[in-house]
């Protein structure tokens, strides 16, 4: 089991990145589980002056796509790019898994066609993991596809139910489509499709959430169209970070408000992971926020490699198969 | 000046509206400033226990639309219902507005079947006054049209816009898009054709704003599609609620630390208003939650009174027909 991790990508690499697979090594990892993508020089003086002389094998590149660039430009221009040579590290064997903290779009790009699509699945999709009032659930599609095909939303489905399974050890996951009303007959043709397609199959579909319904325990897995995904994430982690600064004005005069506030909050506890999750490719990938500090990269580190060793692909695969003698739909 | 209150709508009625109407009439509001629409014994009966003898005019009747009930349904076998009749006060000019807490659909076909739209405008909107960290922003549409047009989208930014200049007291408000990216190019053909009939409008557009974007001052009016704003709407009070959990969870053991979120979360503290307003309709329209309590009732008609003190309605027609010699699109 190995992961690459893409040195060169997010607000704070490569020091945070760095500092998180120091983590990651003082921990459990072992330094064969590892493969660093960056500026090699960069690296070994990092670990030199941290102490750690056993070090990762590093790739060496100094070009990367940064968090402003056009994905599908910035992989064509920059062949030699972080995220290229980390995914095509996965592609030939040399990992399972790969941890960036780069540009999302880039790594969605970059991860599909450069790993390519599990069999039978036509569009990747970025889970998330968040936390509610009985405990994790799992949202997606967050973003990688924001105009799905109803099928495509029936695979995040089978994708959600396999990752549940295997990561929140439920047996059954309940599955629910995000959708503004209760009511099978609500929402645009193509969620109509789409509780069709999952109400029909064999999962645990219990129909339609709404958005104040997701945190309160009712599904294990939240299909949603790419937009509403997204929406969803963006404006949970908007809010949560204007109540932040609520409490901290609240709290210039009062310093309960504030710690309480944050122990309520937290910086990452209404997400578990240290990233999203891209699922359906031939590969682990978790992409993490720009954001990113060396917390964060550990956590996404132990999260690609709990999904690796519960070999989530492989049951995701298992799951599209045994589902794909319904009969096929439109295959784009 | 007058209001119609649908004292038989919510989920605590019509106790807790009557007792909304009676706070009212204990601050400022004249008994002429009221038109009550529901049971007329039950009400007088309340009146006459608190002690007030003057009481507001009473169009008595006994039949309600539930919560639950399909709107067009509700209202086509009920033609006496208390909405159809506060409505139908209106648009034989009893009153100028209508403040109801009962079921958001058959409130929102009510007053457009039975008061018509202004001239110009095709469909309403329901626009919601949230609270961010630099003040109060609407957010509209949040769920009155969930498959609109390009040119219904245009309308409600003419509409916040002339809402934001009476109430926010904002000469020039800035109006955005909602989307999940920032770029002019990002989004549906949907979003991207308003983005292009905001940008090429004399209106302060910004651009479009992410979900993480509308509570840090950006934007006055976040002009979106029902189906997102319902979205963002319900999110927002999902997790509030959820906030609100996890904080009295901690707090058993920590009473400071439930205090704190109250205060920093509140009960309507996210959203100024007592209620939704419906605009586009010839009639100054408030839906409030069901869950309304009496001072959500009082809220609500303070809102209307202020809406229709300051002629938001004349104003958001002369915006629509200062703007119809564009050329006009698709009429539908």
């Amino acid at each position: 089991m190995r992961i690459a991790v893409d040195i060169l990508g997010g607000d704070h690499a490569p020091q945070e990145i760095l500092k998180g697979v120091a983590l990651a090594l003082q921990k459990d990892f072992s330094v064969a589980e590892l493969l660093l993508v960056g500026p090699k020089e960069v690296a070994e003086k990092f670990f030199a002056t941290e102490g750690i002389h056993t070090i990762p094998e590093i790739i060496h590149t100094d070009v990367f796509i940064g968090g402003e660039e056009k994905p599908v430009e910035g992989l064509r221009s920059k062949p030699t790019a972080s995220i290229s040579l980390a995914v095509g590290a996965v592609r030939e064997g040399h990992a399972e898994g790969l941890v960036a903290m780069g540009n999302t779009g880039a790594t969605v790009a970059a991860a599909t066609m450069g790993m390519g699509m599990l069999e039978g699945i036509r569009r990747p999709g970025i889970a998330v993991q968040l936390r509610g009032d009985k405990g994790s659930f799992l949202l997606l599609d967050a973003g990688a596809n924001p105009a799905p095909k109803a099928k495509h939303l029936f695979h995040y489905g089978l994708m959600g139910e396999a990752f549940a399974r295997d990561i929140f050890n439920i047996p059954k996951p309940r599955l629910a489509l995000l959708n503004i009303g209760g009511e099978a007959s609500k929402g645009s043709p193509l969620l109509k499709e789409a509780h069709g397609l999952l109400a029909n199959s064999d999962c645990e579909f219990i129909g339609n959430i709404e958005g104040n319904e997701i945190f309160f325990g009712k599904a294990d897995v939240v299909v949603a169209d790419g937009f509403a995904g997204n929406m969803v994430l963006k404006v949970v982690e908007g809010f949560a970070e204007f109540l932040s600064h609520r409490a901290q004005k609240l709290g210039e005069s009062n310093q309960e408000i504030s710690n309480s506030l944050t122990k309520i909050l937290g910086a990452s506890e209404f997400s578990d992971v240290g990233g999203a999750i891209l699922l359906g490719v031939k590969g682990t990938v978790i992409i993490g926020h720009g954001r990113s500090r060396a917390n964060a990269v550990l956590s996404a580190l132990q999260g690609a490699r709990e999904e690796i060793r519960k070999d989530v692909n492989q049951h995701i695969q298992e799951n599209i198969s045994a589902h794909s003698k319904e009969p096929s739909v439109d295959p784009s």
